[in-house]
């Protein structure tokens, strides 16, 4: 090998994508959802490429890192993560992070967030380069497919989708049967925390009547005390596969975890390596839903699944909207997992857009695991061009998810809620 | 790159290599230590070197596994860790593992043992297959040297070595001094466990006062009570780096880590990835000494750092008698461990044979980390072949490693003690 692995540029391509109005406890999906495309090019003329959260605070902490990138080799990711990348607090400030519904926001959770993209991006140019899937530089693929989960949300009636309302257990049972019958998905996870407990518990009661066997989640977001966190327990106990973040915090989840036997996931109190501890040790969360854009890249989500698989909690993948690229990165990482014992969830099937040439593909709710060199997926220039020139002209705010905003403009009387909801 | 990484072939040569009569609380090492060195051949001429125990139950486990790797790829290390070897339990009976002083035995350990070889073996053929050194496929090094401690032993005098006796405190100063003024270590670690703990005590204070601000370290490998540990803690608390193992298993060893504040290390209580969830929340080690021939390999030690990092525990590395190829490949893993504070152990020096063409070398206290492809170190096959036939043509009983019996044959009245010893 004596291609020359040194980045030479670094092309940092924000753009806006079609986001359906999805539901969930904090307000509703706005039309576009920014997402930044990372691409790194070596001096042998690869391309390496990358995904990540698309928001303002992310374009500001990416711009300078691109920078600092040239003239360093694409094989030496370690370091990356070594460089001081000087967080603006502002950025950070508040509590609960609405977008992406990830607990409290932090300037740590930011960088590894920006980071991830670049991990990703080095790891595809590196594949690229050696002729080697991102899967054979994590060690090889010990799975040839990753499952994963239908993501069902409750939605209001778009005239840009034909997806339809969901607001009922009719409407989510509907929504599963068709995310069923066109993706073969076999695990259903709802989005709750959108209405009173009653109503979502009588949806995945619904939902386990229509298929009766297939494992269910509910993940309301935090929305929920203790006590309404364990009376839902209770109640789908006998159903449910487990219960994602019922309540906010390390010590509220471990007060519902001491007191059911459902197991309780997260991607909200356990989204770096910081918060582990504690909730490990007080037996919190038996799930983790790791997620390479917080963690920091594909190694990291691996170095999460190994601290998981030592203290006997599962893992599982969280994700948030996203495209190819990034549905690509979790496929390769997660085939490489020994102990993922969940199939994992993702948003792509309600993503009309993408900025690949070709779509990844989902196959009895599986996608097969790329072996063409790195990530295995194509970039669509122009498609990446048209979404850029969308965020470029964007003036209706949405470089910025904000999904209270988009809850007001269809519910002016929308207050964002106090936690807990219920 | 369009290499075939294939295995066609896997050499395994079980070898004897001189080793000094070095004390430690079980006895003292033979003449000769066993050694087995792997060789990973591929489809396109490259070679892949391993190395770790050579005892007998170390070779059954290798032989099966060697010929089961044919016809999979270098790149596929995960998998390794699927395959099913079974274990010969009677194998692993018994309490302490006498010649690693590597805590109890289990089948787990064993298996790890022999596949840390195999997938050192595997890396280091990808790396000279792609151009790559070792530490760039993982992630890359984050410091050009690593450094090592110096590693002293109660010795008793040889003609095979021109060390001559370390019996007393002035002895083991004298060998500091010498390693220190041929290697240029820093930091000094006492193996103790072998005289009463006053002497070990007057020995590391003697350290003290010759190389005063220098951090010091003592391993009686678990031959006292929870007691005398902490009584040996209270007096070299002011001296000492951390104490090592001072007892056995992890409830005393946390009994000890809650009567002081010196920093209690192990090599010998968490040693499996099995271990670590009742240490670490016991709090009963605030180091652990890593070694990649027990956790499995480069990837699972990068792994073990990971788990310790979230768990604020240290990270520095533990050594049993090995050549260079093992040298090198805790070299390179040593290099992309950010947060590796403290020198790590090495025998290296007491090693007079080795397999090399070129011996590593120690400057400063450091190894330069080899940039070259793969492990960067090159097979002698002619010593190879030497220290093989001594092997084939042992009679003397050191095809496995017993510190009892050497011990026997210098003291016909030594007896194994029975922990603790004080
Ligand atoms: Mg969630
Ligand atoms: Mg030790």
């Amino acid at each position: 090998m004596t291609r020359d692995l040194t980045i030479t540029e670094v092309r940092l391509t924000p753009i806006l994508v079609a986001d359906p109005p999805l539901l969930n406890t904090q307000g509703v999906h706005q039309p576009y959802t920014p997402r930044l495309i990372v691409e790194v090019v070596t001096a042998d003329g690869t391309t390496g490429l990358g995904e990540t959260y698309g928001d303002t605070k992310y374009l500001e902490l990416a711009r300078p890192l691109a920078e600092r990138l040239p003239g360093r080799s694409v094989m030496d990711v370690n370091s990356l993560f070594g460089l001081d990348l000087a967080v603006d607090e502002s950025r950070v400030a508040g509590a609960v992070d609405a977008g992406g519904l990830r607990g409290v926001q932090s300037a740590d959770k930011l960088r590894l967030s920006v980071l991830s993209a670049f991990e990703v991006a080095c790891l595809d140019a590196q594949g690229r380069a050696l002729g080697l899937p991102v899967h054979a530089l994590l060690g090889g693929k010990v799975r040839d497919a990753v499952e994963y989960s239908a993501y069902l949300f409750y939605k209001l009636a778009s005239d840009a989708d034909d997806w339809g309302a969901a607001l009922d257990p009719a409407g989510v049972v509907a929504q599963a049967r068709r995310f069923k019958e066109r993706y073969g998905f076999g695990s259903f996870k709802l989005k709750g925390g959108v209405f009173p407990p009653d109503e979502e518990i009588a949806a995945v009661r619904a939902l386990a009547e229509a298929f009766p066997g297939h494992p269910l989640r509910l993940d309301p977001n935090g929305a929920w005390s203790v006590e309404t966190s364990l009376k839902v327990a209770e109640e789908l106990g006998d159903v449910l596969e487990y219960l994602e973040d019922p309540t906010l915090g390390t010590p509220a989840m471990a007060e519902v975890s001491a007191g059911t036997e459902v197991p309780l996931a997260t991607n909200m109190c356990v989204t770096t390596f910081g918060e582990i501890k504690e909730a490990f040790t007080k037996d919190a969360v038996q799930v983790v839903l790791s997620d390479h854009h917080y963690w920091g890249g594909l190694r990291n989500t691996r170095q999460l699944a190994a601290i998981c698989a030592a203290f006997g909690v599962g893992v599982s993948m969280h994700s948030n909207t996203h495209l190819g690229i990034s549905l690509a990165a979790m496929t390769h990482v997660a085939s490489t997992v020994p102990g993922l014992h969940h199939a994992c969830d993702s948003h792509y099937p309600w993503q009309s857009e993408d900025v690949l040439t070709e779509r990844l593909t989902f196959t009895g709710g599986r996608v097969t695991v790329p072996d063409a060199p790195g990530l295995g997926v194509e970039l669509d220039r122009e498609e990446l061009d048209r979404l850029h020139r969308r965020w470029a002209e964007d003036d209706g705010g949405m470089r910025d998810r904000d999904d209270a905003a988009a809850m007001r403009a269809a519910d002016p009387g929308w207050r964002t809620p106090v936690m807990p909801r219920w």
